[in-house]
Formats: C-alpha cells, structure tokens, sequence
C-alpha cells in the first residue's frame, strides 16, 4: 500500500528580508495546507528555490517540516545536488530529521550517464534508508528520466518508491504507474488527466496557494464525480495564466504573503522579486479564481 | 454546436502490391470502422502516407472517403503540402468530392514565419469554404502550433474549426478547449485524460484497427462510468508497445490486413515493411490485447 | 582526384511574374557566375526553393543546368523528395540531362530509421550511377547526418562522393573528410575556416551574388595568404546580417535581380516576398559591402 | 590591447585519494603548462568540476594559481554558481587572492530571463573589478548567451572582456569578436579555424595534456604557416576520439596523471574513474599522437 497519495503541495522557502530561512512563515504555510486537506509535502523542490539553498538550510528546513508536520502529513525532503557525496549528506539530515521520503533531481550541469546516475541514486537512497522519489525534471537538469532509465533505478535503488513527473512525456504517466512506481503527476494543471492514467497524486507549487482546490479534484475524482473535478482542474489550470506573465516563484510568494498575511520574501537572486504592476495582477487573477479574497 | 466529435480513426492508405492506391481496402476498412462505431475520419494523414501520395492520389482518396462514408461518419481530409499552391489545389478537389472538413499540416521544410502559416491557411481555408483543422505534428513538420499561433490563425481564418494536438505540450489542450477550437488529441493513449480537460474526440492511426476501443472509452466516459473508461484506456495505451519496436505505418498495415482479411500492402519506401519477426510480434501483440483473434 | 573542390553557388530558381521557372533568368546567372570563377553550381537546393519544384521543373532545371555548364563548371543537381521513387526517378532524369553529379537530402517528414536511410541512398545513387552527395540540412529535414550515418552509408553507396553540411556540428567538416568524403560547408560565413579543417569548398546561396568573394576566399587561401582571405571571409559573414531581417530565398532574388538586372521574380508561397522597405534595406547592405553598386 | 590572447589550458582540478583538493599536483601542472608556453589559465571551470566544489575550495585554488602563475601566465578564475550571492563571494574571493580575471557560467538549474542573467552578472563583474568572461556552455546550462545577450550584458556590465565560446553557434566567434569582445573558443578541435574569424585564443581542457601542439598552432598561425597549423590541428581533433569513449575529466585526469607523474586522483562522484581498459586505451591514443610516451 502506497503511502504517498493525493495533494502535495510543492513548498516555498520563505525568507526574510534577510534573505534567510524565515521558519516561522514556513511553519504558519505548512500549517494553513494541513488543515486545508493536503495528504504531505513536497520540501526545498523546485519552487523551494531547492540547489539555491546551503545545505546547512537544506538540513534546518527538514527538521522544522517533520517537526510541524508530526505524523499528520508526509514530508518528502528534496535532497538533490550536483555531487553525490553533498546528496548523500543531506538525505542522512533529512532521515535524522524524521521525514518520511526523500527526493532528488538527477545529478546536474555535467550530465552523467545512465550508469552513474544509478550508482548516484543507489547511493543516496541507502544514505538515507528511505522511500526515495526521483524528481523529473529535465527543463532544469537537462536529463530526463526515461522509462528505460526509470527501469534501471528501480532495479538497482532498493528504495526507490517513485517520481515526480514534471517532462513532457505525459504518457509516460501510466508507463511509470505500471512499472510500479508512484507517478505524482508534476503539474497542478493535470492531476485530473493524470488521475485517469494513473498517477497517485499531484506535486506543485501552486497547490500551496489553496490546497482545496485539488483536494476537490482529488476527492471528487474518488467520488465518481467527473463534472466536478473537471471544474476544479479547469479553474487550476487557469491559474497559470499568472506564470506566462511573472516569475513562478516570486509570484508564489507574493501570493502566499497576500492570502496568509505572513511575509515569505523575495526570491533568492538572481531570481528577481515582482514590480508592484506584476503583484497586482497575480493577486487580481487568483482572487479572481476564488483562491483568495482582496480587499475593496 | 460542434459536428466533428468523437472517435475519429486516422487511416491507413491501403495500397496494391504495385504501391497504387487500393480503393477497394480502403473502403472495407472505412465500412469496418463506421460499423464498429466511428463517428469519422482523418483520412491521408500521418497514418496514412500523406505527403507521400501524388496529389492525384489525394484527389481520389477524397472521393472514395467520402463516397463510402455517405453521410454516415465525418471525413476530415487532409491537404497539407509545402507549397500554397499545391495545399490550395487539393483542398479544391476535397471541397468537391464532398468531405466533410480538410485538415493541413503547417507548411514544413522550409520554416516559413507566422504571418506565413497564417496566409497559407487563409488561402487554403478559403479554397475549400469547409471546416479547417490544422494538424500540430511538430515532429514531422518542425513547426509547432502554440497558443499564440492558434489565435493569430483564427483571427485570420474563419473556417478554422479545431486541431488535431499531436506535440508534445498536452495541457494545450485545455488551452485550445478555451479558445473555442475543437481539439481532437492526437494520440490514442491520451483518450481519456484529453476529454477530462476538454477535447472534442481523438485522432489516431490505432483507433482503425479496434474503434470499438475507443468508443467504448468514449461512451463510458459520456456515462460517468470512469473505471471502465480507464480499463479500456489502458488497453488502448499498452498497445503502444508495438510501435517501439516495429514501425507505425508498416505495422498498422500488418495487423489491419491480419485483422480484416484484407491486403493493405505494404508503406512506401524509404519506410520498409515488416520482417516476419515483427509482423509476428504485432500480431500477437494485438491479440493478447484482445483488438484481433489468432488462430492456434 | 575530387573533381568537386572550391567555390559552388547554390542557385535560386528564378521564375517569371506567374510563377514559373524562368529558364532564360536561369541561364544568366550562371552565366555571371561562371564568368566569375564559380566552379560549380548546387542546382535547385535549398536556396532553389528544391521540394516546392514539381518534378518535372527539376527535370527542366537540370536540363538547362547541364547545356549552360557546358563542362565549364561542375553541376551538381538536386533530386531530394520524400519517397525514394520520387528521387530515384529525378536522379534518372538529372542524369539524363547530362549533370555531374547529384544531391538529396534524406528523406524527410515521415523520420525514417539509419536503414532505410541508407537504402534510400543506395537506390538513389544507383539510379543515376553519378557522384552522389548528400544534403545535410537537420535545420529542415529533423534528420542529422551523424558520422555514424555517413558511414553506413559510405560502407552500402558506392556513389557517395561527399556532402553539403550544413548543420551545427561545424567540428565534423575535420570528420567527414577523414573519412574520405568531400566536404562543401554548407555557410557562405564559414569558407575559410572550414578549409583549414580539410573542407573541398562551399556551397551556400549568398555565393551567387557576388562569386568573386569566395574565389578570392579561395584563392587566397590556397595562396598562402591568409590576411587577405580573412578580410573578405569577413566581408562575407557582414553579408548575413541581411538574413536576419529579411526571408533568405526573397533576399536572394532581389539582390540578384537587381545586380544583374535580370527579373528572377519572388519564391513560392507561402514564402513571401520582401516589403519595398525590406528590398531597399537588402540591396543597401550589399551595396555597402562592394557586392553590387546601387544608383545614387 | 587585450591581454587575454593565446592558449589557455582548462586545468583539470587534481585531487588526493581523499577527494580532496592537491594543491601539490595542481601547482605542477601549472608548472609544466607554463614551461611549454602556455599564455594563461582558465581555472575551475568546466574540466575543474567547477560546480562540484566547495566555494572554500575554489577560494584555495585560486590562490594557488594565483601564486603559481606569479605573473608569467594569467590566471582566468571561474567563479559561477547558481545564486548571485554565492557567485560574487567567490569573485571577491579569486580578486583577494590576486587572479588577472574572473569568469562565470549564466546562472543555471533554474532559467532566469535575459534580465537577470544581467544583473547577475553586473553584481558578480562589480563585486571583483577585474575584467570578466562569459562562460557559454549552454550544453550544461541550458541558457545560450546569442548575439543579443551578449550584447545587452556588454551594455551593463563594463568588466566584461570576453566569453569562452562553447556553444554550437561557431559562426558567432566572429560576430563576437566583431562586437569587441575577446571570443576565446572552447574547442580545442577548433583553434585554427576560429583564430581565422577573428577568436584570440583557446580555452579546453586537453591543451593541458601537450600545451606544445596548440601554442605550435598559434605560432604558425601568426608567422602565416597555415600548413604546419593545419596538421598540428588535425593531431588535435584526433585526441578527441578519446571522449568519445571514455569520460572527459576521467580521462584528462589518467592522461595528465600518466604524463607528468603526479597522481591527479578521480573526478568527484557520481562522475565515475576510468576503467583499466579506459585507461589504457586513452593513454594508447595519446601516445599514438604524440602527446605523451609510453615505456615498451
């Protein structure tokens, strides 16, 4: 039985004007999706500003997110790096921590081959002794995790318990599934299609903003209720409307203060923060959808 | 309210052992179809040999296609060719053997600029005065038809009615559904997961061998009964299989003529056809899918 | 002993004000060329507007290619087509008519295999029995002819003299001619350092403006005189900078027009033809670079 | 006058058995390169494993070369990383330590626009007032530094001296030089035929090996001996048969080892060592062409 189903939304790292771990708005923003319906989480990933964090950040992050977590949610740390022993350390902070899995981007800006991304994995799984998820995602790696690739780590990683699918092979959704794995479709605009092929669940950023939404999805798609989910996921969808305009994860920030009232600053340079213009219409567009209320 | 809906095989062009078009076949394979289910068709696509028939062929193609379908099922003919000219040309002689709606791949080989594909497809959107599908096949044609370019084109072409999706960028699909276009998935494995984000049907080279299939996925679908939509969806995705390792046209030239008693001949060269491993592996294949019987 | 070694315009189809191939525009600028030094010609390429030709204008083509040659310069004819009986029966007439050798891209759209690449080649080749040059193009065909490729198909044409490469691997020009092959870089840009990696000569539209160029590219070069060959490699290179303003082919045929004075009329739709604003800026730049005078 | 001309080994980054920086091996290395004529250094970049070290390692490093070097060759430090913070803490760093410039991948992992890509490197060129290179190396990136980028960061950042150049777009070598920017090739298969467009030198990591052949290329170049720098290049391009088969660093690693009798250890994980039958056969190829002697 898979543990590692539903709504996970992929968190922030907020700062403080400092520029450093803001723990108290972490917590206040774990706490908001929690009680919003989210199954777990997905830690310092791609919208946590993940390989832009020292690994000592990487370490205190895991720790507050287990902590704040306890047992109510399943936390999955992103542990990735460029090399394997920075990799390897962090999955060994992550499990002292108590995060229920860990997660990795394959190693990045060399590109190994086949075989040392698998000893690289191998690796970094039995560090951490956890269920471990690939993080695919080849628009920022410049590797995709292939099927056959998929198949090789599997047979090699003991560990292994799935991936984040965030490549375009959309097919490869039910390809993975029925290896398997756990396939968390990487996009908040597809858990529905996805859910239809086989995926257990959905990873994204924008699931933090308002984590009912897909949780909508989720539960209504397990009702039968198609009609439903398929208003839920086209107002997701429309969401990302926001991203074609301005930064993903300045706006996911922007956002998320707006809504939370708590402060998650800017992201980390050379990612830059939005203009006012910008902040305006992304708080506009969300409220817009529902996702949050503005003032008149 | 949209006509071209549903399940729309793509077909093969079944041809002699001389390579000539085999009208013959291709009528008892476009009858096969309208009994199983099928609501119409892509006629001299991407299965079906498109930019290697003479447009003399495509001429003659379009009038049997839509002399056999007899009002009884859609015929979307496909026109698209590199020059203007030519595309014009055969859109003309599609308009007047009585289709349904033509459908263009953009110009390829040369990679003409936006404002050209737009102009091509004014001219030949006006040559025939039918429904105009564009087919976004990037990988054949080097052009993909994004968002912006569909709404350039629509701006321009009043009788564009929809797309045939077949790049890799599947939330387009969504995109498309919310700009009015009738978005017909171009993959046979994406069914279902494309209706849930609002396509109007699905083209595909499979759906000819065992429309029932897909009709089936269709109409469960249309009922609200998702777990026999999602049984039958991933018997159609499992037989993919087959074309990782035998080619496409060849191998759907093979099972159709196992299947249907007919000899569909075999893919104009440069494409090759089937060795008799393979042409055995398909057969088989299909079977234990449950879309052809064997004898033992 | 190459036979086919130094400085080949690639031709442009002139056509007259309805569209059709202007044979006498044609022979004029080879003419112009020949009298400037060119030592061969590529016939109906990509800057001749090649797979938008019916087959019986490249038949035409060649025929006037060969009687205006006259053995003074070496034709090489274009006979690339999507299916293998198409270019085997326009290399049977390019042969007929009398040309040196002949060239093909692979066959494109449908992306067939290496092996039937290969087999493509081999009855293409054998059908003309000429030198056989292959076209490699991926910017238009999605199909790169690797070294791998170019081996097999080395290893299975006994007709393979060489190839026009114009892809991005410039580093393969030092390759391709170690394995025995004659290399024509494919960019009027790269003359000069191409040749001192063991290129045999060029082949790019922009040469038939202004032949003298790149002969003296050449013959500097082969001359010992390096600064002078830089200096005019330069001076070509600045010729680019038209191209990315303007469409090549319709540059191309004003700037020809206008120097020789001879109306070669615009390129097939949907290709257009330039703006007034966009001739006047094309003819300026030549002008400036001493490759045509202009009226004050 | 540029000072930043000539050849420019990429120095592997020489580790202990611990996999811990050998500052021993490294100042050797230097030792020998600088011996046989090499003009400069480029340091912790892409053959360094750059991005696999600690910011305090390449703080160290920079200080080795920096003494090594004691004015004889320049010293080019790499200093990229994917925060602007880190990046220009490290710029600081390699300035303290008395290096002649600095260089810097774009930002990578995530993909920030155009400008942030010029912030960043406004801040990290400001942070060491030293003249600054571009590292184009959009194969590992992601992010092309185009024409236009290029130029938009000249506009911003008045420490930018040039780019190393290692990006398929070989023609830009000269469009870069003509925009004033020192255009050092990353190709060590590429010098002659860049030096002619206009690039004022080399930047790879196999001119360590035998910095003799390429500074032989660069003094024929310049005493107007096109053949000797013609043959001494085609021994070149040779050596890169070897990492077509083994791993690049790996390889330099065992080669240079080999060579100068100095244990330069391992790439770091989860680049992986060459296998004894790798590395016999990358020091068979050496020595076949002549870069290194091995005992009967």
């Amino acid at each position: 039985m898979n543990a590692f189903r539903g709504i996970f939304p992929a968190l922030i790292t907020p700062m403080t004007r400092e520029g450093d771990f803001n723990e108290d708005a972490f917590r206040r923003l774990m706490e908001y999706n929690i009680e919003s319906g989210a199954h777990g989480f997905w830690v310092a990933g791609g919208a946590g500003e993940s390989v832009l964090l020292e690994d000592e950040e990487n370490a205190r992050i895991a720790g507050a997110a287990a902590d704040q977590a306890a047992g109510r949610a399943k936390v999955i740390m992103h542990v990735g790096a460029p090399t394997t022993e920075r990799a390897a350390g962090m999955a060994v902070h992550a499990a002292n921590a108590g995060v229920d899995a860990i997660c990795a981007v394959p190693p990045f800006f060399y590109r190994p081959g086949s075989d040392e991304i698998v000893e690289h994995y191998r690796l970094v799984g039995a560090a951490a002794d956890l269920p471990l998820f690939i993080y695919n995602l080849p628009g920022a790696t410049g590797v995709e995790i292939t099927l056959e690739l998929a198949g090789k780590i599997r047979e090699h990683v003991p560990q292994l318990a799935g991936l984040k699918h965030s490549a375009p092979a959309f097919v490869n959704t039910r390809h993975f599934a029925s290896m398997g794995l756990s396939c968390l479709i990487g996009s908040a605009a597809l858990l529905l299609p996805a859910l239809t092929i086989g995926a257990s669940g959905c990873v994204d950023g924008p699931l933090a903003l308002s984590p009912d939404v897909w949780v909508n999805i989720w539960t209504a798609y397990h009702h039968g209720d198609i009609k439903t989910a398929e208003a839920e996921q086209d107002r997701a969808a429309e969401l990302y409307t926001i991203f074609n305009r301005a930064g993903y994860i300045a706006s996911m920030k922007v956002l998320i203060s707006e809504k939370l009232g708590i402060d998650c600053g800017d992201p980390r340079p050379p990612q830059r923060p939005l203009t006012s213009e910008e902040s305006a219409f992304v708080i506009r567009t969300a409220a817009a959808l529902g996702m949050m209320e503005i003032e008149v």
